[in-house]
């Protein structure tokens, strides 16, 4: 149940302590477990912004409701969203898998023909909403990584996407942001690392069927 | 990066082996971790369906398409929401919070005040939106300890959520299904566990400002 310890270890980081560093090698590893994620036919819809930057991370204190994790923390993390999913990005991602597994497009045609019929068929709303499930698949992961690695991190549903598109200029990628996520070390008097964490009791979360 | 390796390991599981479950030791994790999963203001509105049923099971096999996988599989997962975040649940919420943390009223009033307001002001589907957010969060905590604790699992969005909860009786638990998990062991002959993995470079997934 190690990993169960190092669930119980993470929390929603308050205080990040501004003077220290991930190491590179933490930052690589946050970096590949992000590509990692596993999305919806593989398409893999997101992008992840990496800042570290303190005088970017300041601008957005304003932008997150004055939470000051995103300047402290070592490293902001940005989980974005392609505004949309198309029949190139489709077709992108066939054809990387006839590079990576060499099969043929004999073996594929089918599905390829199939998966771009069912995203035509979707509105670009439902198209949008799909993605972002799949960052939120991604925040898991990451948050969970995080845990194993012993990296300090605090999610956020709490900021103003629209101004975060428009500092970061976004939209001209095709952007949107989804989810804010610093990540660092805590403060030593971070008073949140102290409390235990509040959960239902196993048994009102859990339905067992057998 | 012994954490990569075991992103790397997993993969989205098409044939299990029927014969092999998972020990209770391994469920009691997977239990454990999907309550450890980090929700929204920590008011976790998910429920997690533990299923170990064959015959129950097989039933899922019309209802997810003809995936296989869920009956096969040693268990089934099925990640669902609450239908509503009400003033209660967020009350129950606070009310925990004072008990496991010993604090004392005035000290969460004014938190509590607010965050009864800001879930009044949202409509009902935005409330069950958001629990839906939580439930991918879930899927992304889930998978990845499935592959520290090397466990085979396939996520299903394709499944008929409707048919699930008519046979499930959900409505009656005011839950409503979001997500398939089936976990267990892979089948030895399962050609996709030979497959390449197939992501983008990791320069078009990660966007550096620094």
């Amino acid at each position: 149940m190690k990993i169960i310890n190092s669930l119980e270890w993470r929390y929603a980081t308050k205080k990040f302590d501004p003077a220290k560093k991930l190491s590179n090698q933490q930052i690589d590893t946050l970096k590949n477990a992000f590509n990692l994620t596993p999305t919806s036919f593989g398409l893999q819809p997101l992008k992840l912004i990496v800042i570290e930057n303190k005088e970017l991370q300041e601008k957005f204190i304003e932008l997150s409701y004055f939470q000051r994790q995103v300047a402290d923390a070592s490293h902001l993390l940005i989980i974005c969203v392609e505004n949309d999913t198309t029949t190139k990005d489709i077709n992108a991602y066939f054809d990387l898998e006839k590079e990576i597994r060499n099969v043929d497009e004999t073996v594929i045609a089918n599905f390829r023909k199939q998966l771009i019929e069912m995203y035509a068929n979707k509105t670009a709303e439902e198209r949008k909403l799909s993605a972002v499930y799949q960052a939120y698949i991604a925040l898991g992961n990451l948050m969970t990584v995080c845990a194993v690695e012993n990296i300090d991190a605090c999610p956020l549903e709490g900021f103003i996407p629209q101004k975060v598109d428009e500092l970061l200029n976004l939209k001209s990628l095709n952007l949107s942001s989804v989810l804010l996520l610093p990540v660092g070390i805590r403060a030593n008097d971070d008073i949140m690392s102290t409390l235990k964490k509040v959960r239902k009791p196993l048994n009102e979360m859990i339905i067992n069927i057998s």
